[in-house]
């Protein structure tokens, strides 16, 4: 990392995971459906940030582990994502059509294959784990699952479906995002220290400066819906005001998100300097890469 | 067991891995959203027969475990089995309206909310493996992936969906049979043996019996949709016929697959003589109990 700029270590995070998700994806190749070993690789390596698997790699690292020990929780964190990217994505969801500039999964393979292939990927992200055969398998399970399940992404699904149509306030939507999206990505810093080996401790700390993460993260989501164009973002902007989405731009402005989206990365600013050590130049990196960031 | 019929070690099964399902699914309650929680429940709790948990508890206690051990894959197969009910029954799937004589959940929350409460039946059921805290929690947690997942169940389903509507020979439906439902419960019965830490030999022959079970489950299963009424059925009766399905029966008539089922339960009686011991009696009732069921 010491001689790679953010952008440039993002860019290698991606092709090794995209490698990683390859080979978890096609060892059992000869015994899956067609179609839905087609569907899961469409939903699953059609591209994205891989700023999750990034985020288990980055923490990894800086907590001792080597890629090789980063590479299953990176893979399963990337799978649920991917999972939950092709459920949303359906008519009975948010009913959305396009997803990384391309037909989302149900458009490309029909609704039934992409609920399944959904279904698919969210048992295969367990399954990576629990093959890794490490100390860390059976925690890291406990720990993705509570975070996927329904104290965790999937109950902020709930919520956002709920409370979409109406006024919202700040503590509604803080509540849900941090089920949605912040669990997943709080995570996924927490396997990268358990992958690592660390202690208990630094395992909190590392969700909590996951949990930061996560924050900044939706906050310039929320900013990137209502400010970036369809090419920008890969995907259909401006639905969230059109489906009257519960939003910190609904709940705040525009304005007081971005300052939102500011205060939170000074938060995860602070937490990686406290940690120090070589690598917390590349944690300060990943806080302005998500700050900054277009699409 | 030695003093119980089989149909009263069934119902004392059902007891008691309701009350587990009910814990495991209470436990954090308070971090989940109401109408999730309740599409949970209703989905997991609503009753049905509880084979695969009490193939858990049959091989487990076979193997000299104790049921505190066997509770949490038991709770984990059931978990698997309510969101692959959930998801066969949306609209986009098999669209049935009725299940265990009830509307289905998503008739019930909405497609929605059934589509989510699956996906958190599906994510609790590895946290439940995981949170057992046992040195087979791992290795459970990858043979259930394997079982429910691309290469499992998931892929049956594909199959199941990709053969509707056209003739099918029987080594397909074999195949199809033994993804779709055969992996899940050959898996309760590997499970069974394994968290009563059984030999890796025991506990493949212990998959072996659970595959040929479900076999002669599946075979007296496209009978019944043949020859039962809703009310005995708990769901609707005659859908395979009139959505044209990859069965036994239409691959073989309806004599050859009673025939057919009659051989798979008479190669799972073989086994559980040679098994031997005690609980052989009870290997042998669960045979016959799945011959002469009606529902």
């Amino acid at each position: 990392m010491a001689s790679l700029s953010v952008e440039e270590w993002l860019a290698d995070t991606q092709g090794w995971v995209e490698a990683e998700l390859e080979r978890a994806l096609r060892a059992e190749r000869g015994h899956v459906p067609a179609v839905l070993a087609d569907a899961m690789e469409y939903a699953a390596l059609g591209g994205g940030k891989r700023f999750r698997a990034a985020l288990v790699r980055l923490v990894g690292r800086w907590c001792g582990a080597e890629d090789a020990a980063c590479s299953a929780p990176a893979v399963a964190v990337e799978l649920v994502h991917a999972y939950s990217l092709v459920h949303d994505d359906l008519p009975c969801m948010d009913d959305d059509d396009w997803r990384r500039g391309r037909p989302s999964c149900h458009v490309r393979f029909g609704e039934a294959n992409a609920l399944l292939a959904g279904d698919a990927l969210l048992t295969k992200a367990f399954a990576v784990l629990a093959r890794a055969q490490a100390p860390w398998s059976a925690p890291a399970v406990l720990a993705l699952a509570r975070a996927a399940g329904d104290a965790g992404m999937v109950g902020g699904q709930v919520r956002d479906l709920g409370l979409s149509g109406g006024k919202v306030t700040l503590a509604q939507v803080e509540q849900l995002h941090a089920q949605k999206t912040g669990a997943l990505i709080a995570v996924s810093a927490e396997l990268g220290a358990l992958c690592a080996g660390a202690s208990a401790q630094r395992c909190r700390e590392a969700r909590e400066w996951g949990a930061t993460l996560g924050r900044t993260f939706q906050a310039v989501d929320d900013v990137l819906d209502v400010t970036a164009d369809r090419e920008q973002l890969g995907k259909t902007p401006g639905k969230d005001a059109a489906q009257r989405k519960p939003t910190l731009v609904a709940a705040l402005g525009l304005d007081e998100t971005r300052r939102y989206a500011d205060e939170q990365g000074e938060r995860a600013r602070v937490q990686a300097h406290e940690w120090g050590g070589p690598w917390s130049a590349a944690g300060l990196g990943m806080v302005d890469f998500l700050l900054r960031r277009r699409s």
